[in-house]
């Protein structure tokens, strides 16, 4: 049976951008990304494209993890922390769902737990359900 | 001399995405990604980090356009259409700007100059100065 | 016949807080502001609150105006100009509309035409419709 | 000597608003808004203003409790749950501060604990400093 996290490993963006699902649970989930030179902006940080992405993908998990299929319409981001190197982490939990829109914050924490970035997200449940299963707890 | 177009053609998270700036004007810069398969997510759309990146390199280069060094602090972003082919556009504008702060806005169209997202970014100016010059007009 | 504007002549809070809708049309609408002593804030600035809440109804109004009952559910505010004194007027466009979610920018003004702050808002479109119309053209 | 609860005293608007400051401690701060019928939109529902301010109320007080004066510069507030009647709580806490910028949750909830609303909320800082205390622990 196909769980979330094999489901999310066919993203090609995350594929492309190093990034990884760690775990998906009812109304949360965990990826990672170890900072690479590819992630570099022109002031050689790490790119906040990269770090949304990182965010992004943990959160689709989370609104995915219901069994209805759920979209992003608004994300917003708000960066604390410049980043080099290291392991960055976003774990996505969920504040509020109802039938049609549910409320996600991602919190991007740093090896030693120091916030990033913090991301809200807002998505929109569609009529589709998923075969996919979380984790077994 | 450096230009802004140049500067910006270092950044590898860019590269790795096939981003490219296409001009940088005083407050204003249009960057452009072609649609490709390392794009998509797990539903085969163009994931959202992908837009957010495309839009974010505008952004940088705009808020940076000005011979001040500035990096991103918030962005909210509206996702309004799914796109699985073609070239995008991000078109960024200015809004505001004052000597610690600038408000930026980007339009993220498809070829048919549809909206398929709209970027609100908020800039924090330091106190570094850039040696690079927007494009010839 | 029952128009938009005296549907929003109705919303109390906007009343207490002395703002009136000035027009709406389908996709847009106009609400003013003369800033009182009421709308201070510690500091002796027109309360951010005071400059969401004109935002809000000029919103509110855009959103509602295609005969759809529409609630806001998602809203990302700016602030770039503190102000004291004067008229505010809050400007709303529609950016896209579908049939569940509308986007919709506002800028607020004050009156030398500077942009006070900029409001971006995110609405769910319900299936109840509305018996309200816009103004005349 | 003066408090920070006194202080906010002085705003007009969440005077207006029958909005009251609970507490002030460092970093953080609750508010308090019991729901009355100057607060209803069109609809008979609190207004999307009323909450806000509540919100920013609760903010403005947290981001400036370390004795440096502190504005709004950019927010992001969701919606999740429609109210009419009742006390609402505002609760704030610093996610991050540094010299210029510092970053604010506030969770809006109901008597039950619910939440209404989430807001999100990035202040600039400036040079001045404050005399105002905090509230004796």
């Amino acid at each position: 049976m196909t769980t979330y996290k094999k489901l999310f490993q066919s993203d090609q963006y995350a594929r492309l951008s190093g990034i990884e699902i760690v775990s998906v649970t009812a109304g949360g989930a965990v990826a990672r990304m170890p900072v690479q030179p590819c992630h570099l902006n022109a002031l050689g940080l790490v790119q906040g494209g990269a770090i949304f992405t990182l965010a992004d993908l943990a959160f689709g998990a989370a609104c995915n993890s219901r069994g209805v299929l759920a979209v992003a319409v608004n994300v917003s981001i708000s960066f604390m922390k410049a980043v080099t190197t290291g392991t960055l982490t976003a774990t996505a939990r969920e504040l509020t769902c109802n039938p049609k829109l549910g409320t996600y914050t991602v919190d991007i924490t740093d090896e030693q737990g120091n916030l990033v970035a913090v991301f809200q997200g807002l998505a929109y449940r569609k009529k589709q359900t998923h075969a996919a299963t979380v984790d077994p707890g």
